[in-house]
């Protein structure tokens, strides 16, 4: 863990143990660095995520105090600490018995992956689709064979223009969604046996997708606010031959951990001078809730190293199944292997999209989107916080729509899972996003659906059952 | 080989050695019976066989005659004879090479693996694909995940049961095209190192994802005209481990060869009784030029060993990428493999296939489609004919858009490619289709495109090239 990390942490955990009390002064930036020979730096740091995280506040010319408020707002979860080994992944069986039993519509969609569909401009795009039903080139089905459309792939190259990061045409390569570009990517940089970097908690697909190519697992500490810990990772290329990590710097699934800027530059130089492909899992990008678009590692990529795999499934068109991976030095291998895989994908799909993009929607759209997502995210923080048993950490996303919970020691959201679901309600049990069945306390919560009534009596009723439990 | 194959060959070769001379006449059966120790069944099949293949012919009431045509008649291949080992393979790069280079549209398309896109209804689709997008249900983006749209899938097992073969709803999978069935089907059954059965020469997909999953192939004697050979199978299955069979019973990719009825049931009776799952590459299967459907091996499937996979991309919707998996007791694996590889597939596009199949223009269209295909091979046969070196060998598919050359002996199809690519003409050369890197006086020409003054130049010029070659 970084200093400043380490100091925050210290402190964090003095004020929620009751050593600092609400409203108590903190010792001046300058004394902190004297008492813990660190730089001022690393003590604005500290005091900076602090003040983020509601915990102290500064008072103009005065200095720091423990925030009076801290106790209301839901604590969030700790940064984990996984084990450090590699170990082989069995996790499918009970992903997929869990995602069967979740996908029930008339379930409660606390526990699914996606957004809620009437959050996307289906008319638009329903618009875009005749219009490129009615004018396909009939030749397309040739000549958009991977890499795929050239139309869309030049709008997905303006869109990474935009946000700062330089991806050309040719590097692009579109796919049946981004699960089937982290597949070909983690495929194309491995082979059996290897080791994969992955944060902990993971996204299951991604254990999924490891289990499958008969790879191995190392999960590496992650903080639910900034993301993986770099320190961990160190430690983690030092003591295994990794092959290749795969991480969500953006909006991590389930934690909704944000790498900061700098941490994801330094991310791809440390991974860059061991010559180690990062495979970019950046579905989320475009759900942020401030004020600009947080930019992918991509964009500090400079040799070709990371594969960035994007898609509009969470953005613009669930169910159209379009990705692509910006797939840096490796796009021969993964065109490739997608032709070997599943040939093309979907042509009138692709080209309704190109379609689309050209036009002037998206950008009032993903407004839109941003603010129902965020909006949702607190009124369910809210209602955790409200419900959920004493001693719940509820994390605090800067985008996307999930939340972790953390409920106290002793919980088991295996069997939350199943009384949930007889009550009719869904959630995703924290042990599906580990390969070494961790966090049998946490689960995931959806909150990409409009708050509703039932929503809260559903958040009530989890909360209930939690307590009980 | 089987007995009555292995007596027709042995006459062809007399034949066409000149032993038996045109218009001569061949013992009677009861003479034939006699001399091999056979039964009447053995010699009428061999026969039945030469008469079809145009060498023989029968004169009411008075036996059998050496056609005194056949030497004007294009011969065809012989059956192949592979070494049986089982090794691994290493073809993607020659196969992606090739792919590459002939996907170009201003190449005369010799090589393609696509029928023209003018043959299939573009604007009935476009129709159904209009309405799809206007009357979407924006939570079939949940509802139609895997195993896919029940619309879609209802409508395949109806022409299942149209064709004779039971199969259940929920034992389909829709997928991106039938190359993602295939993979998955594979992935589903095998583990890295395991040996497959593959036809020789067989499709290049199939040795490409062999190759991918780390498996060894062996390849099985396969006949041009009645496909894989039985008795090589046996062998094969005697000798090696073999953990599955990846088949194309009917217009085999690239010999366009159909396996008769009572084989393909013999195949699935002498797998079952093994418990080595087949797995049936049927796209062609609505191509044929006769009169009914070829029933697939997966009618005889009693046992759910048959994981059988189709696709609208060759007889309906190039570039929709539509396909299917009729998976019998693999379901569950390979919907499991379908989420963690790609997820759904294009919901758009299972829509609009299930709206136009409900309708009533798939029979009109096939017919339309199958009569085009046969006039284009007639032509492309007999262009062939004409202009390629003497001694070569022509299939004579009875189904599909595929011919299967065979140059004489010391012709090098990988140099004759590269220097048809130079005149602008695409071809795909024989090693592509063989582990072994095999079939190199061989070559797959495409005749899936309306026969035209451009296509017969091209053959003419080919014809050139390979006579100098």
């Amino acid at each position: 863990m970084s200093l400043h990390r380490q100091l925050a942490q210290d402190i964090a955990s003095q004020i929620e143990g009751g050593v600092l009390r609400a409203g108590e002064k903190l010792p001046s930036v300058r004394a902190l660095q004297r008492q813990r020979g660190v730089s001022q730096a690393t003590v604005l740091q500290a005091y900076y995520q602090l003040e983020h995280r509601g915990l102290i506040e500064s008072r103009p010319r005065s200095g720091y105090y423990v925030s009076t408020r801290w106790q209301q707002l839901p604590r969030e979860p700790r940064p984990s600490q996984p084990s450090g080994r590699s170990t082989p992944v069995k996790v499918s069986e009970l992903v997929f018995d869990i995602l069967e039993r979740t996908r029930h519509r008339s379930l409660l969609p606390l526990g699914s992956a996606f957004p809620s569909p009437l959050l996307f401009p289906h008319k638009a795009l329903g618009t875009a689709l005749a219009r490129a039903a009615r004018t396909l080139d009939p030749w397309a089905s040739v000549a958009d064979l991977p890499p795929g459309s050239w139309d869309l792939r030049r709008q997905i190259a303006r869109r990474y223009l935009g946000a700062g990061v330089r991806v050309d045409v040719d590097d692009l390569i579109i796919t049946n969604g981004a699960m089937e570009a982290l597949n070909l990517s983690l495929q194309a940089v491995t082979r059996p046996g290897d080791v994969v970097v992955i944060e902990s908690p993971a996204f299951y697909a991604a254990l999924q997708t490891i289990e499958r190519l008969g790879l191995r697992a190392v999960e590496v500490a992650t903080d639910p606010r900034d993301g993986l810990d770099l320190d961990a990772l160190r430690q983690a290329l030092d003591k295994h031959p990794v092959r290749a990590c795969w991480l969500m710097t953006t909006f991590q699934n389930p934690l909704g951990a944000l790498m900061p800027e700098p941490q994801k530059k330094a991310l791809v130089a440390l991974l860059a001078a061991r010559e180690i492909p990062l495979i970019e899992d950046d579905v989320y990008a475009e759900l942020y809730y401030g004020d600009r678009a947080p930019r992918p590692a991509k964009a500090w990529d400079r040799d070709g190293g990371v594969l960035h795999c994007g898609s509009f499934s969470k953005s613009l068109a669930p169910g159209y199944r379009v990705g692509w991976v910006a797939a840096g030095r490796y796009t021969r291998q993964v065109t490739q292997l997608k032709i070997s895989t599943s040939l093309a994908t979907s042509i009138p799909a692709q080209e309704a999209l190109a379609t689309y993009l050209s036009g002037a929607g998206y950008e009032a759209h993903l407004r839109k989107l941003r603010r129902a997502l965020q909006q949702q995210q607190q009124a369910m923080r809210a209602a955790v916080a409200e419900h959920f048993p004493r001693g719940t950490r509820i994390s605090h996303p800067a985008g996307g729509y999930f939340l972790w919970v953390e409920l106290p020691r002793g919980s088991d959201t295996l069997a939350l899972q199943r009384r949930a679901f007889e009550q009719g309600i869904g959630l995703s049990p924290g042990p599906m996003f580990s390969a070494l069945g961790r966090y049998r306390t946490a689960l995931r919560l959806n909150c990409g659906h409009p708050w509703s009534a039932e929503l809260a009596a559903g958040i009530a009723t989890l909360g209930r059952l939690a307590t009980k439990g």
